[in-house]
C-alpha cells in the first residue's frame, strides 16, 4: 500500500471531481446531471420507474475476496435488475458512499471504474450521490432510475392461472460461488501460502463476484412481442420469489422439478459441499435471473428460448405452491429467502 | 429495555409490513409504491428531479442524543431540502436503512413515524427501498424525486452580475445546537446523574435535531412571482455554497457583514463557547435554508419578506468572493465546509 493516495489528499471536493470525470452522459434524457443540489430528468416514456438497494461491507460483501471493480458492477446491476423486473429501461442512477479511513484513492477509482463500466453496458447515466466517510466499513446506496411506457410496467401481481412459469439463465450458481469464495477465505487464512483453487469454478465465482441484470431479456421478449403477465428477478431464491408472486397475485403455482436450470459447474461444487442441488436452485440467492409468467398462449414463443426455462404453471390459489417429481408426486415448497436480522 | 421486541421476531417482511402500514398515498403521480421490484410513478410535470443522501451513525448522527423520531424527519427533510433548492415540489422518496442487531422493533417504530410525520408534511410518498442489517451502527439513504415544469428547474449555474444575493430564515443556529448538545453529553457521560440543560436553547437545538426543508419559500417565492436566477440549500455552510454559485455561475460576490441573519440564541451560545459568531453564521452547516440569487429589480418584491434577508450582491468574476462590514472595508471570504476524510 506504499504507493497509495490517502483520501485526505484529495478531499471531497477532489473526490467529487474525480468521480464526475468519469461520467459519460448516454441518455439524451438527463438534462442535468452531477454537480447541482439535485439531478435533472425529463423522461421520454410517460411512467418512471425507482428501485433502491444498498450494499454493506461485512453483510453484503466481504473485500477479502470481492475485487472493488466487480463491486461497483454489482451494486449498478443488483439496481438494474429490478427495473428489468418491471419491464422497464434503465435510464439513470445515482450512488451513496461512505468510504472507510483505510481507502485510498487508488481503490476509490477502483470502485467507480466498476460502476462506470456497468453504467456503460445498461446505458445509464450517474447523475448523482453522496459521498461521505464511514467509522466501519464501505457502504454503497444505489438508486436506479428507469422509463416504461404506460400500460408496460409489469408487475408481481399479474399472474393468472394457466399461466406458463418461466425463468431465465440458471439457478443456484450464485450461491454456490458463495461457498466456494469462503471456503478458499478460511483456507488462505489458515495458510497465506495457499494459493486459491478457483480457476476450475469461475463461471459460479462469476455469478457471485460479478451477475448481470437481465436487461438483454427484457429487450428480447419486447422484441418477440410477449409481455409477461408478472415478473420478479431473483436476489432471494427462486421460492421466496415465487411466494411473492403468488401472493400478489392471489394463485397457486406448480414447479416441475426436472425443469430447473442448473449449471454443471454448479451441481459439482453442491456435490462437493454436500448440499442438495435442489435446495441450492430453490434456496440460494444472488442470480438477478428473471421470474416470470406468460400467458399458455405464448408458449411457443417461449419453449424454444436458449434462454428461458419453463419450469412450472400457475394453478388456483387453493392448491398452494409446490414442487413436482418426474413421478407426479408434489410436495409444498418452503420459502427460505434470506433472514437478516 | 425490558419491554422492547428484538426485530428477530418481526422478520424482514414483518419489518417491511411494520414500514407500508405507515404509508398513506398523497400524491396522484404515485402508481405503484412499496411492494414490488420497483415504484411506477406518472410525473405529471415534463422533468423530474432526483436527490440522495446517506446520513451514518457517529458520523452524521449521534444517537445518545438525536432522538430516533427526528433523525427520521432530519433524514427526509434534508433531502427534501435539495429539491426545494432546485425550485421544484417533492413527490416521493425512497429509503433505505441498516439496523443494528441491538435495534428494537419499537426504535424502528420511533424512526418511520419521524419518517412518515415528514411525508406528511412535505407531502412526499415513501414508495420503496430496502432494510437490511447492519453489522456497527445504524445507516439511513433517502433519495428524493420531484417534479419542474420544464424551464422552472433552477440551477447554481444562473447567477448574473448585479443580482441580489438573498438567503432565507437565520443561520449558524444548527451549528451552535450541535455544540451545545456535545457539551451536554460530555457532562452527562461525567455525571449521568446530572440533567441536561437543554430548555433555554430549545431554539438552535431543534435546528440541528429536526431542520425544515423550506418548501415554505419556494411556494411563496412562486406565488410573488419571483424566478431565482441561481439556487443551493445550506448544507455545507453560507460560504462553501456560495463559492459554488460562483464557481458555477462564473461570478464574484459581496456578502454584507451587518445582514447576515442570526437568532438571539445563536448569538448567545456563540459568546458562551467564545466562537466567533460570524464564522458560525459563514461555516457552521446544516442549516437547510436557501441560498439564492435574483434579479436587481426584483428587490422591491423581497425587501420587506419577513423570511428573506438580501446579504450581498452578485459582482464581476475578477473581484472575487468578499466579505464587506460597514464601514466599506472587504475582505475575501474562506470557504471552510465540511472536511469528510
Amino acid at each position: 500500500m506504499s504507493n497509495m493516495t490517502p483520501l485526505s489528499e484529495l478531499g471531497e471536493f477532489g473526490l467529487i471531481k474525480l468521480i464526475k470525470d468519469k461520467v459519460t452522459i448516454q441518455q439524451g434524457s438527463t438534462i442535468k446531471g452531477i454537480g447541482d443540489d439535485a439531478a435533472v430528468l425529463e423522461p421520454t416514456e410517460r411512467q418512471v420507474v425507482v428501485s433502491s438497494d444498498m450494499l454493506l461491507e461485512g453483510v453484503h460483501f466481504d473485500l477479502m475476496f470481492c475485487p472493488l471493480k466487480h463491486l461497483g458492477y454489482k451494486a449498478v446491476a443488483v439496481n438494474v435488475s429490478d427495473i428489468a423486473a418491471m419491464n422497464a429501461r434503465p435510464t439513470q442512477i445515482t450512488v451513496n458512499i461512505a468510504l472507510g479511513a483505510k481507502f485510498t484513492v487508488e481503490a476509490v477509482e477502483e470502485l467507480y471504474e466498476g460502476i462506470r463500466l456497468a453504467c456503460e453496458n445498461y446505458k445509464v447515466d450517474l447523475v448523482g450521490g453522496d459521498t461521505t466517510s464511514s467509522r466501519t466499513g464501505l457502504v454503497i446506496s444505489v438508486t436506479a432510475i428507469g422509463e416504461v411506457a404506460k400500460g408496460e410496467a409489469v408487475l408481481r401481481s399479474g399472474a393468472k392461472e394457466n399461466d406458463l412459469i418461466c425463468v431465465t439463465g440458471d439457478l443456484g450458481a450464485a450461491y454456490l460461488g458463495l461457498q466456494i469464495l469462503e471456503r478458499e477465505k478460511q483456507a488462505f487464512l489458515a495458510n497465506p501460502d495457499m494459493q486459491p483453487e478457483l480457476e476450475e469454478r469461475q463461471y459460479i465465482i462469476g455469478r457471485q463476484l460479478r451477475p448481470e441484470a437481465r436487461m438483454d431479456v427484457v429487450y428480447d421478449l419486447k422484441e418477440r412481442g410477449i409481455k409477461p403477465t408478472a415478473m420478479i428477478d431473483v436476489s432471494d431464491g427462486l421460492a421466496s420469489e415465487l411466494f411473492h408472486i403468488c401472493a400478489q397475485s392471489g394463485v397457486g403455482a406448480t414447479i416441475y422439478k426436472d425443469n430447473l436450470p442448473v449449471d454443471e459447474q454448479a451441481l459439482e461444487a453442491a456435490m462437493e459441499f454436500k448440499l442438495d442441488p435442489i435446495t441450492c436452485i430453490l434456496n440460494g440467492g444472488e442470480d438477478y435471473e428473471l421470474l416470470f409468467t406468460v400467458p399458455l398462449a405464448d408458449y411457443d414463443k417461449v419453449k424454444n428460448h436458449p434462454d428461458i426455462s419453463i419450469i412450472g404453471k400457475i394453478t388456483a390459489k387453493g392448491d398452494g405452491i409446490n414442487l413436482a417429481n418426474k413421478h407426479g408426486q408434489s410436495f409444498p415448497l418452503q420459502a427460505q429467502g434470506w433472514k437478516h436480522f
